[in-house]
């Protein structure tokens, strides 16, 4: 059974409405009067809501401890500058009846286009081996779904099916931006800032279960496991310069900038040292956004999130680039 | 008595020359055979080159231990993968005779050229409160004398006369370049990354004895020093709202990054977290540039340097972008 | 509706009462028998008291998730060394019908004579500059009255309505029992000591909804607002000199100690090094006696406090001045 | 043979000398004229004094490299802010001829003025078993001899003969202008903050070769060895209450203040927190102090000193306390 | 009365029983169907046990806050890798009929056995001195049988009665292995090895109650209270060398291997160096099977434990040694 | 031409010699009377030895700045506990007459018995995985060669020509010694002690020029290298268990301990984390060996070592095992 209409990214303010979405963090309060209700958060893959719903019948008195599907019917409003929804109905799913799918959380651009954009970058690279080997690796057809659908983390950013692909593809358009105003090599630099993170294919795993930490990422990481998927595509390029080799390991390894961060080496070379900066750009500028997705102008986020401040937005916000964002609604949302 | 001919920045092997320099950094030594030489460190506004004489004569043998200008001659020559001069003659000038500034390293960018990108991003600026402030902070033609002559740094990064003025340039074009990638505010991103640094007016002082801190810098610091110059230029703007006040002054206040860097706040505002990022990126591949300046291809430079890190000059570097660089002559090294 | 008799403070053990207070840290639990029990925390202006209560109503059962006004009957008894109350009756109230204040924490000092104590403090300073600039301060209604009633923390210590008014007060007792001891110039040090804090005004609010960081706050901190704010004092004085003006701010901006507390510079002059290590003191033993508030002696407090670790009140103490302590109970307490 | 008279204390610009010295520090450096100087530092009990001597014979173009007693011909003048000697001659003095007293830095201040501030202060003790321990403790030749002539360092602060003994009693003048300011036990305070750092006098030997660790300082440390000082002598007072032995031990395992510099605990008592203060309190100022002793007004130090920054002397320093200070001459050059 | 049959490490998939334990961690939960479970960690002195009740009657519908003696009713079975009971019966026990050493964690390891490889041991010693020592301590009947009853921490590893002595005899039993591999001297590493611990006795408190930390352990801590009780024996032994004695107590106090962990010096000495390490070898070995205790091959233990990270049993093992293990059980789990 | 007779290990006190060595540390002083002597450390394969000079010959006046081949003449005698040489004559080298392996630390071990050692070992594997694993890296004869030659580090510890086989074997027979006191896996712990450092052969080149870092082993750091090296064995064997591959895996990469040593993951499996401690175990008594290998009994040795401490060598140390030591003539020495 498909996911009705009502996707948490359409719903604002004065709306009625009945749809499906996977509860969490669900809890039983009082309000001040000494009257309890149910506390929860309405996932689909879209995003999320808070809500609220009073009036509990027997079966929800002691709450949802585990995230369960669900069917609701209510109204939205704002809530102190959050929206929020209060539920009238609040009805558990059969797990066999739901297509898991809807529920984790995805990506929201076009998955195609952003692979046109990286196939377009790759075509464009000037030297032939780093050339020869990205064609080498995008024509893996097990390899290449693996890194257009993987998420780039379990929650930090990103953390969503088709992230990977996401982050990797606007880590290249910053590369881009900079490459004329450094001198770098700008082949090592595209290269570094579109695969810096492929470990990630075989450190994570996702699907109907949610994401999670394989064996072999716990015991390995993203860092060598990545190292490692590059090296072996290059092993099928015999006139492959050992010279490139050594370099393109040393952006991968070092990618994460410091040793306590999981980097066997710091970055040494412009380009290792660039690329780390451009990841690390890409990932806070994610988490800001992400944090801050439901705060409304002149809004504090909460403490709890990967930058460990509460974050602020604005009362006003000027021109802001149409084009700019990790996806159309964020971008309008501002 | 201005500087002969012979700049250090255009010294190559195999010249013979005769220029003036200050010394610094000299020892006496002696060689595997057991000969006494004087080494030392031949400075100009343009750079710098390790020397080696033998041969000393009676006034030469105890060193100079304190910087000196001086007249030498020898000829220029490749020596494990770094450019080396062998004096022939070594004579130390009155400092009476000297034009200083022939002798403090200073930019070798064009100055108006740099000037003239700042005006124009600031009459673009869309935002009417920013665009006034700019004006009249140009306007000052005190301020905005120091702002074009300070240097960015005592040793750090662009370290040089012009230096803040370069690096706020540079900031401000990879401000540019990232502007349309990401839901910042255009106006408010432009001026904090052209204005972060502008306390180092105050903290610094520079001219004839090389740079130093002030008092008043190491009292209160270029952060909070910075703010109070554009609050003051605020303050002469009645109609400035204060809300964008608040905002400026957060991220002047925050582009440290950290509180253990100096800056009371971190950043919590997506401009102020862009714009500590991109101070951030420019220092550190300066930093890069600077440290690996004399260093050959395949070559390594030492562990004493601002990154704290040994760092590798790649054996063959690829396309790099003709405008790309700190200015015309580090691009071209590579 | 005020809150009637019967304030936390004179609480002791073997009475019986009835009052109102305000309830938080609620939870509902089994005893050692299986039969359920409420446990809560009864919160007024002067202190609080924890409480049980058995027999629930229905009502109860769920607890009290978020902070209630509650009138209560019951009677107090010592459990293990600390004071606790056991309750017969509990009805929760309307906010409409409370005095806030009466359940707001506040200082029990008195208020007039601390502002008498700085007055005098104030009229005794030596130097003509900072005596007329403290002067103005005092006599600027507004921030007088906020300076007087502004909490001198959120949590940390002092967190109650006039905490700062004793912190400074404190302060300045402190430095005027060392000045005499050490080398430092006494004017410098007694207007450090009494507003190095001042900063908190604007960066906390503080009334009905309890104690809140203030978006300014945030963004910019109290050791930059509070330099501002005499900063803008010291603007209507034009005689006073730039130097002492930049000694004083330091002296304001270093006061946290260290760069990771929050101050852009460490203290670098004898004053501000000691304005600090005061500041320090008087922050810490108010934790210390705020955390043991309700510990017996020979018991040891919770861990989670703002010292990170469970205090000790020894079984015996001997001599403690009649003076001694931030408030008269306190120090019978002991 | 004694030290003849111009001890370094006494010294100021424009006078003309004939005295011995301790020379350390020694360097042969060219002028900026190419002219061979020595450079040293003249080191007696009572201070310190930069000095330089051109025209060199030849048994001094090699420099002293290690510490040589010597006596000295010149003159002294103000060089940029600090007192400087230039010589006319420099001999080096046999060993055997010397008072080494005269050069190991040592208190100035009345040794038996300090020692009858602390026997009226165990004199008043109100605790009967505290007032016994200390007339046992005082009453024990050997050990109070040692007490009394103990540095309180090797280098950090109060390194000098009598030093322990000056920061002891320092640091009972705080605690006693403290004590009416909190509710803490008097006598505990008093007596912990006279003896907390008394393993100093088996950590550290002192004498003729200078201050230095022994080997069961280095094995065991100062904080244990000193509780095991006390401990011995609380056995031989078998009346001596078990939990007061408990709380005073504590005192001093914990005066250090964290276990990183030491302490085996946090200070969990209030006396035991506020000794730790009153220790840190007097031993920072004291390295201001010995850190700035030569530096005149407006004026900076270097920045290797225990506090680790560049110090600064304000220009104008008002009302001093005329008894203020570590010894008399140090409050003078304020 | 006396626990019954069915201890929690004799439990396998499959059985059906009935049984005493200590029920703690209670929690009322809801399952994917919205049906209400009772979740529940059963204990007894050998082990524990997940369990899962259905079914609820009135009295466990609000759980068991506190943890409760109960007798209970169920089957075992095997949960994605992990042990678990299902109950149908839960009945909550008069503490009073309880004989709470049944269900307080302690050694399965025969005390008598590891008490005479002890001795033996010690009767080895070739040093007279150390030898005397050890028999004069194992000698004094009532702080043997503390050190034979002791648990070696609260929580961290070896937290059960016996853990001392199962701790102490594996220390010595690694320094047996070891010392014929380095050139250290075999009786003060064995006796260190031994007695490194030995303050735990007085730190700690165990009985009735559980474990719980003294009075005197908080404000002393074991490692200065492990040198006092050694220095006391040492006392009652006039002959002790003096260097012996400041080498023991060394290895003694260094044993936590540096200063932030509570060792008031680091080792200094090839002995304590190599105590230290064998002590913080045992102690993680004993944190990672502890904490792995009921992870089944190919499965990961949770995150919160001592070693602060997820730790993987593999899926195969191979030959391991008989005799290996904290006791016969362990081994045999793997 | 091959250095003479009189290894530096095998000098006394009372010796008078002539003999070759490398020249390092050299430092022109001036002694208590004011005359220069030449100070300098004189090298060998086999140890080292401090020497003295007086009555310098004028080529000798500047001192070697650099390291040179001498032959030397002098006398050995005890100075202040350490062994130090008074020369008479002092004569450089050409370095074309040097055999410079004379000059290069070597282990004094029996190169081909440690290698029975392991062989041994590999043989006895009871894994048949990896056995033949081994036995592939053994009968690699350049591999072999490399392993069996290179230093275990740069100057850290065991940084002499063959010091990685000495502590590949060292960390076997501790492993060896362990194994029946933990439940571990005896092949997985035997391989990893043998083979954790593999990575140096390519991390460290070594050869007359002494010990360096290569570019390969400064971008990818010994950790990934050794990591890869087994990685292409294994990929030799088709039949080797894919679990078994991701577990000697993990104990390579993490055999650092922690991030912030460069290993990209903790230790999380038993034999990880065993493989970690027994690195660290003999890394560090290697450390304290080789530190105090030239302190007499009842001295200290410097700060400045790899343990960052001074550290002390007791006065009497009993019985030490015959067969202890990294060698035989550091047993000796003890």
């Amino acid at each position: 059974m498909h996911k009705e209409k009502f996707w948490a990214r359409d719903l604002k303010p004065g709306l009625s409405l009945r749809s499906t979405f996977l509860a969490t963090d669900t809890a039983v309060r009082n309000d001040s009067r000494g009257v309890p209700y149910l506390s929860l958060k309405l996932v689909d893959r879209t995003g999320s809501v808070d809500a609220r719903m009073w009036g509990l019948p027997d079966n929800l008195r002691g709450g949802l401890p585990e995230p369960e599907y669900v069917r609701v019917e209510g109204n939205t409003h704002d809530y102190r500058g959050t929206l929020q929804m209060k539920l009238n109905k609040l009805q558990v799913l059969d797990r066999e009846d739901i297509s898991e799918e809807d529920y984790l959380p995805a990506t929201d651009q076009d998955l195609d286009a952003l692979q046109a954009e990286l196939w377009m970058a790759g075509d464009e690279l000037g030297n032939e081996h780093l050339r020869e080997l990205f064609m080498l690796m995008v024509s893996d057809a097990e390899f290449w779904e693996a890194f257009c659908s993987a998420p780039a983390a379990k929650s930090m950013h990103h953390g969503r099916v088709g992230g990977l692909l996401e982050h990797s593809v606007q880590c290249l358009r910053v590369a881009r931006s900079l490459v004329d105003l450094y001198p770098v090599d700008r082949d090592k630099l595209f290269f570094g800032s579109i695969f810096h993170d492929v470990g990630k294919i075989e450190e994570l795993s996702w699907g109907g279960g949610g994401f999670a930490y394989t064996t072999e990422g716990r015991l390995q990481g993203h860092v060598v496991l990545g190292d490692r998927i590059v090296a072996s595509f290059i092993k099928q390029l015999p006139d492959f310069p050992k010279d490139l080799e050594m370099e393109i390991s040393h952006i991968l390894l070092s990618h994460q900038g410091e040793m306590e961060y999981g980097s066997p080496q710091q970055p040494k070379t412009m380009e290792a040292l660039l690329v780390h900066i451009i990841d690390n750009l890409d990932a806070r500028l994610a988490m800001f956004q992400e944090t801050t997705a439901n705060v409304r102008p002149d809004g504090w986020s909460h403490h709890e999130n990967p930058l460990r401040r509460a974050l602020y937005v604005p009362a006003v916000t000027g021109a802001v680039s149409e084009e700019a964002g990790f996806g159309g609604h964020d971008a309008e949302e501002q």
